[in-house]
């Protein structure tokens, strides 16, 4: 399957998932804690990757699943087609607010980004991208964002870098910044960055499926996503990210460096 | 002019609110600093309370006016019927993002809080409160959030206090909770309190303008607002605020009074 049908099922499967999510999501979502009080996961978050999973394995059953929930593969090597799948990014937000949080799918070719998918189901934005074709929302180009200096820009970040002193170089870039911003999903925050909201978004441990959509929207807008030491982004593992402006990278690495 | 009548008046404003800033705001802004790089003003925030001080002059000659922008009165006392205004709550995010900010406006008598409104622009929502009428969303009423305490909910807070040390506690408070969210606008971030998406919201230098309308909406969701010393807040100056669920803003007196 070309490209350009690929990225039409998909389109479709994601709106299925949202008038799931909508449907279930005043429901009993059967909260359970992982690995902390606020690390969770719902009955929903479940189901979505299940019935995604299922979906992919028989529409295209030589692909290779990188799930967040465990009913994709154990994924070793990112030859051939690898998918990412994260079925609720944000799902402390979903659980309290009911709101705030993102379905994201990626899909990689030997390790190079084809597809990416941030979906804002509360605001019903899809954010896409298709390689080449730069990124899109809900159909409609976005503009490539102004490249920014990190004084002359907003910065997300996340509550463990900011409460935490793991990082204290990124306390430092937030004071530097115009000011930091944090809506508690790395996909809502990757939004930011490409709409131009925010010039930089900071954020430890995160997993490839909170990644893999993301930098490929950097990719497209011409923005630069690696790790803390500048070494490019691993998507068999977890990551400290910086996406950002050329401009504002570059000042915030030279931060954490020092 | 009863209560119910100004209700709907100030509703009329605001709606005439919205869409002027609709109809400008990608036109040229006029952007000027205040006190620093990230205390902005915009033509539209000076000619926002300019009409609506004309307006509150015209209808209500006896009131006094407290505005962000300096159209209003050199108030003293709160005697009579006061006017807080914000017209443009978040202009940073205004000014970088063109959303993700709030028209407030407030009015008190004899220093109670009689009408409230927190409107987020972008996404049409005007949360308004008559006083003893609970605080509804475009008309509709919201629920009395649970009474979570600070370990079981999210808080909002703000970068000054998030980057820097001046009260170090307020970070401790952040890592005690499930999670910071900050979105840069005094506004939205009280909004999220009353829909009970977070169960705090802390921040340091409010301006009177920046808590009127809030202040109500705790009142009428049996929630709480003070000063970080638990003393009431003072409408006539500048205060560090906790706007919280009784039980959370417990806890979060208890730590920034360690």
């Amino acid at each position: 399957m070309n490209l350009k049908d690929r990225d039409s099922l998909i389109q479709k499967w994601l709106v299925e998932i949202k008038e799931y999510i909508i449907e279930q999501k005043n429901t009993d979502l059967n909260i359970e804690e992982k690995t902390a009080d606020n690390d969770l996961v719902t009955r929903m978050d479940k189901s979505i990757e299940e019935q995604l999973v299922k979906k992919i394995r028989e529409t295209f059953p030589e692909d290779k699943i990188v799930g967040e929930e465990g009913y994709g593969d154990d994924v070793k090597d990112l030859t051939g087609t690898v998918w990412f799948i994260d079925p609720i990014d944000g799902t402390l937000n979903f659980v309290m607010q009911q709101e705030n949080f993102a379905v994201m799918i990626a899909v990689y070719t030997e390790g190079v980004g084809q597809l990416g998918y941030i979906y804002d189901i509360t605001h019903d934005k899809l954010y896409s991208s298709t390689k080449g074709d730069g990124v899109r929302c809900n159909g409609q180009q976005l503009e490539i964002p102004l490249d920014l200096n990190l004084s002359k820009g907003l910065v997300a970040s996340s509550s463990a870098l900011m409460c935490k002193d793991q990082y204290p170089a990124v306390r430092k870039i937030g004071a530097e910044s115009l000011g930091v911003r944090m809506l508690g999903s790395a996909g809502l925050e990757t939004i930011e960055v490409a709409k131009g909201n925010v010039s930089a978004y900071i954020a430890s441990n995160l997993k490839p499926w909170d990644i893999a959509p993301g930098l490929l929207f950097m990719e497209e807008l011409g923005m630069t996503g690696t790790q803390f030491d500048n070494q490019p982004i691993d998507l068999l593992q977890n990551n400290n990210i910086v996406f950002a402006t050329k401009n504002a990278h570059k000042d915030i690495i030279d931060m954490l460096e020092k």
